[in-house]
């Protein structure tokens, strides 16, 4: 039996810099707008330190890693390249599988990538708390562990739900000194707001972010942090493109098709915008393939339109593929997956043609789970599972034309802190959302009406 | 502030060979008895192949590694040594302390290590199946994780109070295939004897060795697998060390103490019989502290005796340090420190003054966890954490005294599947239990008569 071959980096290969995709694209791509003026803005300064404002706006190709974050980053980087030999004779395919480990970081996914970066400037600011939201918590444990790091405080809120239902992401950010509140709290204007209307309310990802984001406003030491979505983190994450790029030519092959999950499109950025640049400057005619979950489709069954980002229309807005903010998916177990909105750098270059989105339903999802843990022995997270799925469809598919293929994708988390989503899948308990067409459709009518601007 | 180092080394630096001790033993380990006939004895061929039987009676100084076998290790090995430096500023300490990652494999801890070449060579020798016991899962996972890569079936008896209060390790040895069943149980004679005195029985190690020990007994296609305290366990896991003894020679430094939390004694052994060797062949002075739980004190407060290793006897005997195979210890979190004797190569070498036993209750123990995760940001499993208590407080007792010292640790795992035992300790729950004198010395009472033999 073949082993897995791993492709390794050694420190000093680590990257020096992040790619900036915006210095190679030829397209326009919408600014963001002010929540209540409509008029196009930077991020704003009471939210954001100004280096990553400015990281944000830049159209530099590269941003130098600073030094003090180098050191950071080897605890888990680089990361390891694996080429898939056990799940490729399981398939019996003539592709040649490689995966990037992201997994192997002490919060377990990529998101410490960006965590820690945005740590480092606002400590460098002398911001002296970060405040942000998570949903199943891998986020919020990313961002609790990067604030320890800088000895930083990390006010976290959570949405209720996976507060009462998934308690060890949140015991994690508590070992790493963070506070974390269930959110709607009693802490904010936003969260009073929405219990006096349903005391119930368990909360969701639009909710929590209007939280953190009203801390961050209404406190002078304290900036917001978002894990996703917005220009800066997906720069941060292209240092797993950057390293895979160095891995692939190690093994002496370059990707067909380059795949990752989207839920705001940070991993997914992370490992595309890289070899995107071969593609943009080279005209290297690589696929790359975005995959969301059949229960949050907005790239796939989304409008490409102005949206806000949370519920209580404090953040700015931005054109991307969206369902509607007020759009409530349902619960599947990759958490990750259900924001309503994707990238506005992402949105765009699916809509200029650079990005190809496919959707799937959990079960089909959860049996590549299976498969990919039975045969290369990493258990990956419900997220993860998604580009997992795409991978192993893109096998069978060149199984069946006959064709060597190399497949890159993204292998953003373990699956952890995720067992009792195993155990349903075991158990026969899991179900495949429709797509909510009806949900969708009424939450899209609550787009903000931005005039000529759109 | 500084970041940790990190030293790397890369696949081609992979040890060859694992290091057996017994080789430069001078003084006289005491052989195995029959558990009937209590004459001295090999390990049973009806329960190990032939391969592993041999390397447990070996006397050559190394065992080669086969290729496939490296291979596999790759997936996660050659491991990270990081010198903890933001833990050495939050000490102030002079002293210099490193630690050996093998929280990083898949199953996370160092188990596989013996877990996958246990299944290499019964595959090897056509066995179908491995059958094993298991506390809280972590050598039940690592062991479901090689039959896996190797393709055989793995059946776990897993302590049934552990099966039914920590489900996510026994999800992971089904997500990986295994067959994981409470023991006691129905299934075997041993296991329905104990239900019929007390059907209520919530299990123990030993209950759980015998069940496993009698599926091998009894079926031709099955063999049985222990991880821990035997000859050809502790000699795998010296490729902990062997990679260790690399990583030191790069950081320029060489270790004053080594120190590994100790349960049957592998992880241990695995991080201190290569730098042990050098003691023993090249007179290098450095002490090798073995640290247990207070609530399991087999080496500190235990005899050096021939006992069981199981609760039916069907095992053979070991002299080693005991606290009795009827002790049951207290439901401590570190559930892998629980076993009442210690592997015997382990216990001769206590005897004979190499290594230095400490025990620790588990509230300091989770004190330096916490410390830990907040310094180096990785949370580690409660019996890992017991040995970050030594290595502090040597760095402490290094300040105390002026003096440069420089420490290693083996890190033998991680702690997502324990954050219930964090948040115990956050509320303030944990109970530290008193060293159990009087249900100890009950205990000896039922030790083996091996008549002139011992």
């Amino acid at each position: 039996m073949k082993g897995q071959t791993k492709y390794l980096l050694d420190e000093n290969q680590l990257p020096k810099a992040w790619y900036n995709i915006v210095s190679d694209i030829t397209f326009p791509v919408p600014p963001l707008l002010h929540p209540v003026t409509k008029e196009p803005t930077i991020l704003p300064p009471p939210l954001f330190c100004q280096a990553l404002i400015e990281q944000d706006e830049t159209k530099e190709q590269y941003v130098e890693i600073p030094e003090p974050l180098k050191e950071i980053y080897q605890l888990w980087r680089p990361t390891p390249l694996f080429r898939a030999h056990r799940l490729e004779q399981a398939l019996g395919t003539p592709a040649h599988i490689y995966y990037k480990y992201e997994g192997a970081s002490p919060p377990g996914s990529h998101k410490p990538n960006t965590a820690v970066a945005q740590a480092y400037y606002s400590k460098e600011a002398g911001v002296k708390r970060l405040s942000t939201e998570t949903g199943a918590g891998q986020w919020g444990s990313a961002l609790a562990f990067a604030c320890q790091l800088f000895d930083m405080e990390c006010k976290v809120y959570m949405v209720k739900i996976s507060y009462q239902q998934k308690p060890y992401r949140r015991s994690m950010i508590h070992t790493w000194g963070g506070n974390v509140t269930p959110s709607p709290s009693e802490e904010t204007q936003a969260g009073r707001g929405i219990l006096a209307e349903d005391p119930e309310c368990l909360g969701s990802l639009g909710m929590a972010i209007s939280e953190a984001v009203e801390v961050a406003a209404t406190n002078d030491d304290t900036k917001y942090s978002l894990g996703s979505v917005l220009n800066h983190v997906l720069l941060h994450q292209t240092v797993i493109g950057e390293e895979a790029i160095r891995q692939m030519e190690m093994a002496d092959e370059y990707p067909d098709v380059v795949i990752g999950c989207v839920g705001g499109g940070s991993n997914f950025a992370g490992v595309a915008f890289p070899f995107l640049r071969e593609r943009l400057t080279n005209g290297v005619k690589t696929r790359f393939v975005a995959v969301e979950s059949a229960a949050c489709p907005s790239m796939t069954k989304g409008v490409y339109a102005y949206d806000y980002g949370d519920t209580a229309h404090l953040a700015p807005i931005a054109k991307m593929d969206t369902l509607g903010h007020t759009f409530v998916p349902a619960g599947i177990h990759a958490g990750g997956l259900r924001y309503h909105g994707v990238a506005p750098l992402l949105s765009a270059l699916h809509r200029e043609g650079y990005i190809d989105p496919i959707a799937y339903p959990q079960i089909p999802v959860f049996e590549a789970a299976v498969m990919f843990a039975r045969t290369e022995g990493i258990i990956p997270a419900p997220e993860t599972s998604h580009a997992i799925r795409a991978a192993i469809d893109e096998a069978l598919d060149a199984k069946e034309k006959g064709e060597k293929r190399v497949i890159l994708f993204n292998f953003s988390g373990h699956g952890h802190f995720d067992m009792g989503a195993y155990d349903g899948y075991f158990a026969g308990k899991l179900v495949d959302f429709e797509y909510p067409a009806e949900k969708v459709q009424a939450a899209l009518c609550n787009l903000p009406d931005v005039g000529t601007t759109a």
